[in-house]
């Protein structure tokens, strides 16, 4: 009962690590708004000016409609991975720490890159932050799949599979979009696009 | 079980999406005060200059409480639409999904109209922004209207088309707004207080 | 079914309207956060700047500690309240939705209070705040008092009042706050201290 | 039913104490992010300047991960606690309160250490804020210990003395980087690096 593995972490609930998961996924997918700078000219100068600088947010807000559609990704993901999880164990918590950490930086690096989609380091930035998520949540579905006592009911070893292809999807296309920023940085945020793609390519594979 | 259109959301289910969704409201409609900018003379000036410059916030407060009346009317009609929705399917997801990138984007949208509400781009921006949100509700509701499966009980004649009437009200009213502002910008922000009187008329007209 | 008071917002339910203002009031206590500026000070100059800029900032931290108990109590208030609400009509939806409203302002007004507190437009604007919220829960006690088809059990005389001696108690700091703001403003501040004192000698009183 | 102490708290329940707080620990986790300040260098500059800025970062962004580590172990604390806590009395409703007011100003102590992590003030105001967090923990835990009517099952000696040791892991922590900020602030920092070790040697401890 007091096991050290099995000690601290006890009593963590599935229900509650839920609320805390979709509660920080909400609050991400808010503050991605903040990323965007509202223009400030000056009163006598705002009829003339305001049209052009609302034009130039047009990377910010692009690249926020991206973040958004992936952190729905990701989130969609969560909930498709924890349907079959039936308790949490002290390992399992600490991947989704790990991810929450990754998932409430995604603000700062969607804004950095927004604002200088042209330099290197800004896509690569969110390119790894990308990635770094995708890869927990890679880690994520391993972790479950070699844990039956974790999962209700038992997984098929198709749909082990398939979700493995599946949490492979995001990963793949940012380490794709940061080796592609080394040539052309705004190019290549545009590669997540190919998501939907990816997702229809994958659409007849078995997944949880 | 794994078709292509049920696959990769199949295990959405309603409570979880209404979670984000009313987590995604909540935040968006706290963040909307994040777009009246706090005065910040000198302190040695502060006693003469803060009275004028409080004042000189007027039309941001005054936006912050139109926004947020608006979004508690979408909060509203989208517990209406739900109401008789029974289980979330992916094209419903991706409405929501679009839904929740809208709302989003409002304390954007009402920050920079708050800033400027003389300019006809800024004023175009909010009405640009809450008749997209309108708009996707009003997809919505007849994507809802026509998938009897997803639905219970089974919607009568007369509530599938007071529910449309009921979902056109803000996107009307964000159309005309679009219109007036090329005439007069912060008039046209002053439309949206017709949404009582609408949602008045609109009193006898069957509802979801 | 479709009466013009019963109809659009017939199907709020209790549960999640509550969802809605606990979220509003989570987030709006936690925004309170950001009206303490961090002080930004050259990294150069920052050893022997800093100390005293954090010095600077015990009346906005002392504000802020202000905001967060009476929001706090407001809280606890809603749910007394509540606790005896059995459903929700458009009248009780609406009052929640100013009381929101108003709450959402809190993180507002305290920034600029916080910032200056020696200026009585400053003070001024919190108290102002202060007594609306507080004046909206009388009047939503009020409401409830008088449609005893909203409430399960039927409320006794006894508690009914000692309710709307309880909801007066904000209400009246607020008005004497704003009294006093005219004639010291720093100090009217502190009249919420007054609070604990208030909710004592109210301890014997009948309350929901 | 109106005693002084059973009276105005007495409607709240575990559950929606228990949504507040997660609700406030997932807003605070979540607006760390917003202390980690993004650079916005000149359009022209950016290409050459940016990559230096990022690196810049690295200290805010190691401070970000060591609170969002922490806030995550006082949120796990939580829920051990009240997993054995059948009601809420008043006196642990104000101990949540301002357990949940010294969270809120994580962000803050985080925002100032992670900019000036070599001013002794910066890292000392973040020890403070951490210590005193940890501190309201044990007082809760001991709290909650003194009050079997407030429990259930009724607690083990073993196990209340095992949550003590527990819950005075963080608050010693914090107190040695107190101590040892002010002979090397940025040293204090990396402390916190003795949670997972100290959380390993209590781990045959019983614990909640």
């Amino acid at each position: 009962m007091t096991g050290r593995f099995e000690g601290p972490e006890y009593h963590i609930s599935k229900t509650r690590l839920e609320t805390l998961v979709d509660g920080i996924f909400a609050i991400a997918m808010t503050l991605l708004v903040l990323g965007i700078n509202p223009p400030r000219p000056e009163d006598s100068l705002a009829q003339s000016v305001l049209p052009g600088m609302i034009e130039g947010l047009v990377p910010q807000v692009f690249l926020f409609i991206v973040s958004f559609l992936v952190l729905a990704l990701f989130w969609m993901g969560h909930h498709r991975q924890f349907h079959i999880v039936r308790k949490i164990d002290p390992a399992l918590l600490w991947i989704n720490i790990l991810i929450l950490i990754s998932i409430v930086f995604v603000p700062f690096s969607t804004d950095v890159a927004g604002d200088y989609p042209d330099v290197m380091d800004a896509a690569l930035l969110f390119h790894t932050n990308m990635f770094i998520v995708g890869l927990l949540f890679f880690v994520q579905w391993r972790y479950i799949c070699r844990h039956e006592h974790l999962c209700e009911p038992v997984l098929e070893k198709a749909v082990m599979r398939g979700g493995s292809y599946h949490s492979m999807l995001v990963p793949a296309i940012a380490a794709i979009g940061g080796i592609l920023c080394f040539v052309n940085p705004p190019l290549s945020l545009l590669i997540y696009f190919a998501l939907p793609l990816g997702t229809y390519l994958l659409g007849q594979v078995p997944a949880p």
